[in-house]
């Protein structure tokens, strides 16, 4: 491991120009006029796999390829599975860049690119460990898989198709995935819960077109009134979701975890001025970051019906409706949930007006215990990798490439948290310590060091 | 009054002629295409006043011209303020149309054309009315001063400027309007009541941008769950407004007030079946015409805020609004609702959003009494020209220049339904039935009659 670690040493600028190479690639995956250099990066990953010793290629459906790597070992090493994408957001808009966004510039330790943080950073760093291990050892100590994404930001399908068709293949003791934050300039994280998603769509019906107002009002039931009304009843005062059911299944917050949440750093005047809050708002009883990641939500995403143009239009609308998505944790059953919140608008659908429900998505809640023998493993390489042991952090949003992984080969993710937070991932300017992309290749140096972890 | 009768029955082919030439002239007031059109329609009814021996001109102002003509009686006789429009309404959709809207045909004993009832018909009729009289008998017996717009359905205020500099030359004894429906085939009305109106926009500020609802929600108000909240709280369970002040100064339905509108037919089969409401909804305690003409509302014209695309998008949006109008009725001060209404919001206004309100128009309602001596005069010729008495009744919305014309010259309208209500006049297919016109004549005629009529 040290001759590992002293080849990284020595390779620190190559390193760092490899990336580069990698970032002057715009392998924007949502804008199709890209694909030609989204393809080139998938090129250029496969090439760089080749070149550190793994059998690669790239695997096609119908979209943006998955690029696959694959290092036997030996049967009777541990086998790593790793996870990252290769394509990268639209830098628009464009004129608030300061530098180029396919342009790597280094300005005061830290990357600027498109891309370089989310995820071409973090994930390069994990193969260029690998090279580290070959090239200095000879050998990499591990059965090490690889899959690669191009369609992580455009929402596509390749990369489960990709699961679904090498479930045997891809076997592993464990996944890892560098694509989530870190804590703090300098603290690594090691995110182990997500929250998952109840999407739905409710529209009152109410008179067979929009009706005047004058001629009308007051004699039939308004669906935006109704709409209100609905709306109302699904949250208690106390902000509490009112719909019944809607906790089952949810363990009660340990003192351990809210200790742990509670260690973890929050300013609040930051808060409120990032997001232009007036207060803190929710449920009772909770810290905010309870309530953003350990705590389930029900949301309004949007409302409409009815006259929103310029000035007065004396209608009552013909309808109106809502867009609700609800955050879960784990122990939510999300289908349970779907149905419990329809039921509970249909209960609450005042007289008059008739309802539509469309269901959307759902996806369940992750939590991926952070005390198992290969999360032990991964928190200590990351604190000997940094220099501070990690912390432990629960996400609000999804990760649905996570669920992917755990449904079709039942793996739960590690999720490394490498770069510093806040260098704006999907904002212009986005930004990566230099010194945390060395720290993330020596994450995966001593992650695929020496045997497979059991339970002390 | 005899001879005047006679001739019209001896014209009634020539009446009609005029009438569909008149109808030919495609007068779109809100469209500037036919801006040729609708000048050719004043140009129409200023030569028709002159031929039938008014002093008539156009009026000019920022936009279409108002048409004005005068008959001098003498002091000693009554006079009589005429007001009319000869725009119509957009004929589109045009597919819709069984023959062609300006191209007059008769089927069924009905004229069908655009503006046939909106209001070139009944406005023309009392033209020839005075032509009538004129003709049979050398004179007309009363002073006669004519307004007729051609900005009713495009909104301009020409009229407006029209009244403001003539205030002095306008005094009239009486104000005569022929522009609202009668009650069935064969029975005409008197409207006595419109509705006012006060309008509002509520826009609800939360985040300074779209949150994302995993990193953020649970965490902050949500602004389209407090719109909600603060719309559900306009009205109580039985559909009162639960606006503090709304109803102060409205008096009670008297009885005879009640018994009058209890009077009026209601088919509660055909209205759902028009409106495709359900059912019928409304403050408790009040009948169907009540809620919708003796009543005060207060209705959401539209609501907007987040996303409304297609599919999902989890965020808690920026801010959400609605636009709220309430329906009138005597008694109530515009200004004071529209401020109990503002007031009510911000009071209800849930805590961690802020709310930006933007007033609207408003218009006092009115009440224009049935039992006055011209009231009764008017109803006299009504029952007189059709042969069955005219029922009293109230409308449910505003007319603004009725609202003008109390303001500016302190004459109160009175409002003449002439024509059968359902021929749909701002539909494909209006019509107008070819005995309505004729009785509308015989109305002016009888109105023309006779002294100043005095308190009995």
């Amino acid at each position: 491991m040290e001759e590992a670690l002293r080849h990284l040493e020595a390779h620190r600028e190559a390193y760092l120009d490899q990336l580069f190479a990698y970032l002057r690639i715009p392998s924007v995956s949502a804008q199709s006029d890209h694909d030609k250099d989204t393809r080139a990066a998938a090129a250029f990953l496969r090439d760089r796999m080749r070149e550190i010793g793994l059998e690669a290629d790239l695997y096609e459906g119908d979209g943006l390829p998955t690029v696959h790597g694959r290092y036997a070992a030996g049967d009777d090493r541990p086998t790593l599975l790793v996870y990252g994408h290769y394509d990268v957001q639209p830098p628009e808009p464009l004129d608030l860049w300061e530098t180029p966004p396919f342009e790597p510039t280094v300005v005061d330790g830290e990357i600027r690119a498109r891309g370089c943080a989310d995820d071409k950073g973090p994930s390069l760093a994990l193969l260029l460990a690998a090279e580290c291990w070959i090239r200095a050892t000879g050998s990499l100590p591990v059965n090490l898989k690889v899959a690669y994404e191009g369609e992580e930001e455009s929402g596509g399908s390749v990369i489960e198709r990709y699961l679904e068709e090498h479930r045997e293949a891809l076997h592993a003791d464990a996944l890892i995935v560098a694509d989530t934050p870190g804590l703090a300039p300098g603290t690594p994280a090691l995110c182990y819960a997500l929250r998952g998603l109840v999407a739905l769509e409710a529209t009152v019906e109410g008179p067979s077109r929009d009706l005047h107002s004058g001629s009308y009002g007051g004699a039939v039931a308004n669906p935006a009134a109704a709409l209100a009304r609905m709306i109302t009843s699904l949250h208690a005062p106390d902000g509490r979701v009112a719909v019944d059911g809607f906790y089952e299944g949810i363990p009660p917050l340990d003192d351990a975890e809210r200790a742990r949440l509670a260690r973890l750093p929050f300013d609040e005047a930051a808060f409120l001025s990032d997001t232009g809050a007036r207060d803190l708002r929710g449920e009772e009883g909770y810290t905010t970051w309870e309530r953003r990641t350990a705590r389930p939500t029900c949301e309004i995403n949007g409302i409409f019906g009815g006259y929103a143009g310029e000035g007065t239009k004396t209608i009552v609308p013909a309808r109106a409706g809502c867009k609700i998505t609800c955050r879960l944790v784990p122990g939510q059953d999300p289908a349970a949930v779907q149905e419990a919140l329809a039921r509970h608008l249909a209960a609450h659908c005042p007289p008059g007006v008739g309802l539509d429900i469309a269901r959307g998505p759902v996806a369940p809640a992750a939590f991926m215990d952070p005390e198992t023998p290969w999360a032990q493993k991964a928190r200590a390489a990351l604190e000997r990798a940094f220099g501070a042991p990690p912390a432990l952090t629960r996400e609000g949003g999804s990760i649905p490439v996570v669920n992917a992984f755990r449904t079709i080969l039942g793996l739960e993710a590690l999720l490394l948290g490498t770069y510093a937070p806040g260098e704006k991932a999907h904002s212009p300017n986005e930004r990566y310590p230099v010194e945390d992309f060395y720290a993330a290749i020596r994450t995966g140096i001593f992650l695929f060091a020496g045997e497979r972890p059991s339970r002390r």
